[in-house]
């Protein structure tokens, strides 16, 4: 189950949602789960479910369904989160904290890893229990622990840089709030700049009558 | 200009990333931009940025270009953040003060309206200089000020609930950061779980040569 580029990032986004219903009917004590309960629970269509799912392979049976555990077990080995990857987190403010808060809360797969700030008072102090370290330390830290992804919750100017640094030591993929668009050519960047995001929610506000379109984004 | 709902999410989602270059360009003193620069600052193809901005009606002048604030005013006007429309923001936790202050800083577009919380100890306190209101309050406040448009910062199983309460208000668009699927047939909903962008983001982390994909989501 190597993971190649072939797959749409539509289809990587919606694996975490199947997933997290996969982890809410393991909890309820379900061993089997077909196409159209999971549809029922993800709003996606069964169709459209069996098709990401067999970019990866088989999996289920015709008639019975998905096995619970197996298919969680291998959504989590696809994502490459079985293994508890480490996540670098830049920005200890407000929003940083909200995420490793959430982080270290929900069982998501993902373990926090090295934290890091360029202002010297949050630098070697601590924030919700994780040390933080100097900004200048982001090349050579993440090097040695071999992190291959990050979160940047820094303010725009500070932003280029950082994603830089975090490049120079290795990592591959990169969560971005900063407005800012980040981009390099071995690296997966998803930028979700909040305020464009709610610029956008603003624009279906208006809509006065009948349907909403469904959901923006992945 | 009024909305019609045959607009494309992903054309929907681009505009304000067009408008946050259009604003830097009007902070430079730049009159007039060509769809070639706007492709270069965007990152996204003339053709695209050509393709997006029809849906709207014309604009600019072949060989010439846009006039910036022209252009800027009128995706303000499509996205309905002219008059800057009031959020309504319930769970005044860490993610909700990030976004709160977020919103506050930068001038989106849209202005803080209620800020709503359940814990007893957070309503009628204040968080960032707004008054935090309580939960139960939601419904009747965002009628009165005849708000369209909600955060939801809440944990999990609050979500539905305030969910409920805001579309009685008469709120027509969400942005969800519970990890909970919302949904209603008359409400835009975007739900943002962090954590399954995290989940998302650790299978490029996976991909150890050549190039990454391009941008997840919008």
């Amino acid at each position: 189950m190597k993971p190649t580029r072939r797959i749409p990032a539509a289809t990587i986004s919606r694996l975490p949602l199947y997933l997290r219903e996969l982890e809410e009917l393991t909890a309820g004590g379900e061993d089997v789960v077909s196409s159209r309960v999971l549809s029922d629970l993800t709003r996606f269509t069964s169709e459209q479910i069996r098709k990401d799912l067999a970019y990866f392979g088989a999996f289920g049976r015709r008639g019975i369904g998905y096995s619970v555990r197996h298919l969680a077990a291998s959504i989590r080995q696809i994502l490459g989160i079985a293994d508890e990857p480490e996540l670098a987190l830049v920005g200890a403010g407000r929003l940083g904290t909200a995420l490793l808060r959430y982080l270290s809360r929900r069982h998501a797969g993902l373990a926090v890893g090295p934290v890091f700030d360029s202002d010297p008072k949050k630098a070697m102090g601590s924030v919700e229990g994780y040390t933080v370290l100097p900004a200048d330390a982001i090349t050579e830290e993440v090097q040695r622990r071999q992190i291959r992804l990050a979160a940047i919750t820094v303010p725009a100017p500070a932003a280029a840089q950082v994603f830089a640094a975090l490049v120079a030591g290795g990592v591959r993929a990169v969560l971005n709030f900063a407005p800012v668009k980040l981009q390099h050519p071995d690296v997966f960047v998803n930028n979700l700049d909040l305020a464009t995001e709610l610029q956008a929610l603003a624009f279906y506000g208006q809509l006065r009558e009948g349907k909403a379109d469904e959901g923006a984004g992945a």
